[in-house]
């Protein structure tokens, strides 16, 4: 930690808070510089607790911490990439993995036909919402659990992994029992004992960035799951919320090379809420590859104009389809399969 | 609804829109503009399925909701102020209330010590974290049950109404048993299982404002309680996340009369998570007495130096003290006792 | 500054970022810590080039500044609030001062009834806008010059000094021939050419927030003026740009306590644009006056209706004679007059 | 526009809001809702005044427009993409053009090293900044002319045209001198004044995004461009402001496909300052690609270490050579050359 301190301090102010440092188990380093005195505070900032309440000292200026706050997520951890695995697909080693289906799981038929067109196209996981979080409590949340069995219909019948949001801590084992990975949404992201009872599933996690979440509060929720006993996470970026307004979120794809750089989680890509708009997913498929995502996770559904919700950023199964080719090119880019 | 069509549509695919509109339950009404044409779609939009689906079509530039879509919370519904009940105290009638106490409990001694010397100062209700949510999991997370009892003990000595945080769906009835008041949290406004959870003990809901949450989804999040049965709701504003980062947050006292405007139910301010500074504490409740917050939620510690948790942001109690008598004028200007 | 090495570099590594400290002029200072390698740089960083460079070096992971970077506009270089004196109008001394007048001039009678409206309600210095920046070319862009002599016939008629934007640095010595206060517009916050243009004029200087301007930027954008001779500054805040979209701008009330503390510049508070809407006006004056602003800058309109510019959010005569009572017990509770 | 009015209105206040409808020229058509009426007032909204004046009327809830502001640079006024000539070099057909050169010209070695090794490594165009807009007044503020005169010998010596930074409206006709493209920087881009003057030299103009900027006011700057007779308009999106403070602004490149959708005009990515860290850039770069930009703007100096502005984002010379080869695979994967 390195405290900045006031002006104008007299030795006996000066000395009190080197006096608290060390009370609090760190070896305090003296700076007198020509408009400041700075004190470095030596010690496992990990281990110790924080300095930040010197904060609140009248003597103090600024307190900043040195250390990473995460430990498990962090690439010093485990300098090599993680790979999770569902099934028997593996997200996070050389081939890019699609994730695609419907926003909502609305009825069999809606399913299946999805399930079966993407696979053609060359999707590995199948997505489906069972359980839906609504800004509204008059709008559709989901089908529940009559939804979960779809999927693992959809599974028996195409072989495709699901994925599935897991919305409330009650339904962890129920929904693990169904899904091979839980997803965890935006709103849900710092929802901290719902991590705690996905990760305690056993199963993968995928966790969505929060509309307002800062890169290190993302990789600090994730350090949730790891120190949970669950090494098997995956970082979604789905768009952040900024003052823009004519895309739904500002889809933040540097987190793509951030992501890599500060852990060895795998990176997935979220284009349909991160647009709110199906004409812009294509582009932003394109812009996810060739930045070094692991995988993406999209939107599709048979007939979005009559989706039960967010129909407006669903793609069509031939609008899948030809994503899927279009994509191929920038996929060899990238050194992908 | 208003759906804007784009240019140079074909009279065919005009029509295919107005039939839709008219298959969902609208009347739609077309008007020719110079450079659009433009429907508008008559029908009660909280009761038909929502004509966002249209914006999927290729025809459609745009569809703009006209109805608002929170019913119980708005002022419409209810044009007279409604008044929350702790005990024997009134939220949002002519007193102004504060609640104090520390961030978290950390001892019997902390506790009392607060609790005995924010009521001799004047404050009304008792706040005091036993379950904290924490960025990172190495972080103090609360006492637990352990501090519910202690905030019990502290309600018996002082007659204090006490408010306190509730983290998980699994405490819902738990803490309910203690608490007067059941705090919804910043990261848990949009955990709408845990909402349904805090609606349905019948206790009071203080819904703090998410990080990133525009008025629109604190409202409809609001209506998540009033929907489940429970009226007694407080909406406390506690800063939205921008890009400054002298503050912690920005504290958004524009909210106090938009909210004021909008819905029936009162209006608390929490100026502490707000600004994350005690020194703009004091000017902070200022503005908010001003601006018509019928309540105050602020943090103080005997010592704030040696908090377990945001000592920066907690006031001393001599510094609680000073901060009531130097509001007394503001409250008197602002009609209010 | 201090300067975090990455973990893990060989002694010659760090001893040749030591080794370049030392020749950009600072006294190196190593502290070898648990995880990290901290370098504290003394010396004067506002006289020796910024070390900032070595984020760019291989073995640097941060570098922090300890110093601030104002000088002229801080508080430490002039412990005194400063006093800024329009004609015979001082701001930033006891008495709150309100400017008031419309968005645009736009013909000499509907000026001369706002000035004489204005005045008679108590406002002390006439605002109106001869020069507007509009945001499409197609909108009104003022009367120009002839509406800066409008405004010097009001200001004979009325006595009150006047205050109006200077947009172009082609403008700056016309318009100080007419204007009391030039006043420099979020979007030109900073165009550090106009900035240095309106302090040569000598004329005091209303410098407002920009859309996404951090305090600190808006503290050195402030130093443009005072290092350039001038020492008349006045600070305004109209609101920051943030995802909210209920209110044109987020009005950032606690950059009043912020400027306070870290400026000795008087602060002004425009709530007509933070707002964007005229029935919040009157809430958010409140709340400024409690917070400690030394002004307040209102658009009033005879006839909002019909205006050509933000009709939305102009006051009406009356309402600005009712707001003026309304504030009455606000400026006694701030100690103001 | 649409105009929705406030529920519970008397049929004379309705009909006062169709009256003035009417007398600015629209065409008012009522729809009677079942909770609120709506007034859809047909005509050219561009020619007659807007009606958001209405905003101000107590009977209307809200003013929504129908026509896009922008013409001009609109993909409707002008179907086909446009292309910007630079001396030989063409942006917007199909070769993708990089531009890249140090950040500031600091001497006459720094620039002929850099401008020799861009070209050799395949850039078609030099940048370079003679003018320099810095957050302090105490910070460097570049050569002026004088790097003016030496980005024309590198031209000459190398035979690639130069874009430089245009600070002032005093310097217009002197910058357009020299330069082959004229940049207008983020805190400038609604600075309307200085892209008046920019457009009047007839030279290209490549407006970089603001900070706070929306898509739409962006198209509206650049309209200010080719509304004053100069249609040689290149966008260039830069990174926006947002909360997060990983990088130092936060990338949009969604902009690419939607400026290609809403315009005509090329679109550039400057991923050296959208991301403040050169370790970054290559990943942004392959990015933009992929998203379909037509030219990247890239900071490039012999010495990163030792640049006297924004070190920490600049390439080496060798960094840039690798970026090129890394870039050849999306580049062919594009569609482009």
């Amino acid at each position: 930690m390195i405290i900045v301190l006031k002006p104008n301090l007299s030795s006996k102010e000066q000395s009190a808070v080197v006096k608290e440092i060390k009370r609090l188990g760190y070896r305090p380093h003296v700076m007198r510089g020509v408009a400041r005195t700075v004190i470095g505070a030596i010690g496992d900032e990990t281990a110790h607790q924080s300095l930040d309440v010197l904060r609140a000292w009248p003597q103090v200026e600024s307190v900043t911490p040195i250390q990473k706050r995460f430990k498990l997520v962090s690439r010093e951890a485990h300098p090599q990439n993680s790979t999770v695995k569902a099934r028997n697909v593996v997200i996070g080693a050389r081939p890019l993995v699609v994730m695609a289906g419907p926003c909502s799981v609305e009825s069999e038929k809606q399913l299946m036909e999805t399930a079966h067109a993407v696979k053609a196209a060359g999707a590995q996981i199948l997505r489906g919402g069972a359980f839906k979080p609504r800004t509204s409590p008059y709008e559709f949340q989901g089908l529940g659990e009559k939804g979960l069995k779809l999927l693992a219909k959809a599974r028996k019948e195409t072989g495709l992994p699901i994925i599935t949001e897991l919305l409330s801590q009650d339904h962890a084992e129920m929904v693990a029992e169904y899904a091979d990975i839980l997803q965890i949404g935006a709103r849900n992201a710092q929802n901290f004992q719902l991590l705690i009872a996905a990760a305690k599933t056993g199963k993968p996690v995928l966790l969505k960035r929060g509309l307002s979440m800062k890169i290190e509060e993302w990789l600090l929720a994730g350090e949730y799951v790891l120190s949970n006993d669950n090494p098997n996470l995956l970082f979604c970026e789905r768009g952040i919320r900024t003052f823009e307004t004519y895309t739904r979120n500002t889809l933040d794809l540097s987190a793509v090379p951030i992501i890599k750089q500060e852990s060895h989680c795998p990176v997935v890509i979220d284009p349909s809420q991160g647009a709110g708009r199906a004409d812009l997913v294509v582009a932003m498929c394109k812009g996810a590859v060739a930045m070094g995502a692991d995988a993406l996770l999209i939107e599709v559904h048979p007939n979005p104009k009559e989706a039960w919700s967010d129909g407006a950023q669903q793609l069509t199964l031939d609008g899948f389809s030809k994503l899927m080719t279009e994509l191929k090119p920038f996929i060899a880019a990238a050194g992908r399969e």
